[in-house]
């Protein structure tokens, strides 16, 4: 294990966890809380509702692609993987429509090498601390109001770099989508997912990693036939 | 990562998933699942509804301690470890009331050595060849039926051990429950968790594991105030 211990990089599921504007939220609730049967011990155990996709979660590849693996097909071994941080904060922060660009990989790998194989990519935007604000981490906070998400995200020409001259085993992002949120038809969505990769959104506290260093876990719940499920994410720094 | 890639531990999720006889089950449909929107794409999403308590999955200490941790409290470092494998499958297998007790422990040791501090301990009692036949994986297949459970677990004698001899950071096993199913007052779980250790219930193919030399992973999904949580469980081998 990590000198430190695991750095999570996970938001909490409850109440306040965004969910898309089409999707109702998570909802948990306890079934027993208190005393219980002959002994008079305390027993509690509760039951939870969710959408596959909202929180910390995992992004299929039967999400977008017919064919492509659910949730609990997806290899665990692509989930695992040296952490790459490609940092677009300060043009995030400028314009929130922004895109991860070619660029911003070629710029991370002058500084810190090559992206190595079998790479978790970490799309570094700051969008972070407008979580759990819905208004300001979606761009809108009004019920099935696709119309004003805005949020950045990953752009179409670097994922298709990264297919076409990169071994990365899965991408992930410290926004609500792999897209950015202005995307009408999601066409990072479709490349990645349609390659048979998986993605994270939805990363919490994504500051905490070094740009290059640490392993990165993006442990799924094992939903059979889930096009998405929540997810575990956590870091190991040796 | 290990030289063959993660060993998955955790069952699916589906509409067989194991819980107790007085929990609904496990229940995931679509909502869209077909062509999408104007690019006529193809998009599939879904929902899931979950008991706390089923299926391969977290006891946080809150389940059976008032103040206990909830699953998203869980200190991560606890649910990595070094994996120590306690067979006690040929008494099991005579007897369904089996328990591991201080004897298995010891007899481990003898032949692999101490516990090291922060273990996981994973009981083997060779139960997940029933899974998911609920009348021989549980005892009983019907409804709310508590009375005809029948499956092995911990000795409390056990459990009483390590607490007192041992530096172990959580318990895992391939049946329903830390406590034997003819349990009636649960006095493991009020023991374990009790001390603020989580346990990990209803493990997959442990018999693909070594009694010693695997890293474990058991990794929860973050619910907040959660009594429990499904749980992702993995081993490394070096």
């Amino acid at each position: 294990m990590g000198a430190a211990g695991p750095i999570d990089l996970t938001y909490s599921f409850d109440e306040q966890s965004v969910y898309w504007p089409t999707e109702t939220g998570f909802h948990h609730w306890y079934e027993h809380h208190g005393r219980f049967g002959g002994a008079g011990h305390f027993y509690a155990a509760g039951k939870f509702y969710a959408p596959e996709h909202g929180g910390t979660h995992m992004d299929a590849p039967l999400h977008f692609a017919e064919r492509g693996a659910s949730a609990d097909q997806v290899f665990l071994g692509c989930c695992i993987g040296p952490a790459c941080v490609v940092d677009f904060e300060e043009r995030a922060e400028r314009d929130p429509d922004a895109m991860l660009a070619v660029s911003d990989i070629e710029r991370h790998e002058r500084e810190y090498g090559p992206l190595p194989a079998g790479a978790i990519l970490v799309a570094r935007s700051g969008w972070g601390k407008f979580w759990p604000d819905k208004k300001r981490y979606l761009g809108t906070d009004r019920w099935r109001d696709v119309e004003h998400l805005r949020f950045p995200g990953y752009s179409p020409e670097a994922v298709s770099f990264l297919l076409r001259e990169r071994s990365v085993a899965a991408l992930a992002i410290d926004t609500a989508s792999l897209d950015p949120g202005n995307a009408t038809d999601f066409p990072v969505h479709r490349l990645w997912l349609g390659a048979g990769r998986p993605g994270f959104e939805n990363l919490a506290n994504v500051g905490a990693i070094p740009p290059r260093g640490a392993v990165l876990y993006c442990i799924p719940m094992k939903i059979a036939g889930g096009t998405g499920a929540p997810a575990r994410v956590f870091a190991l720094v040796p």
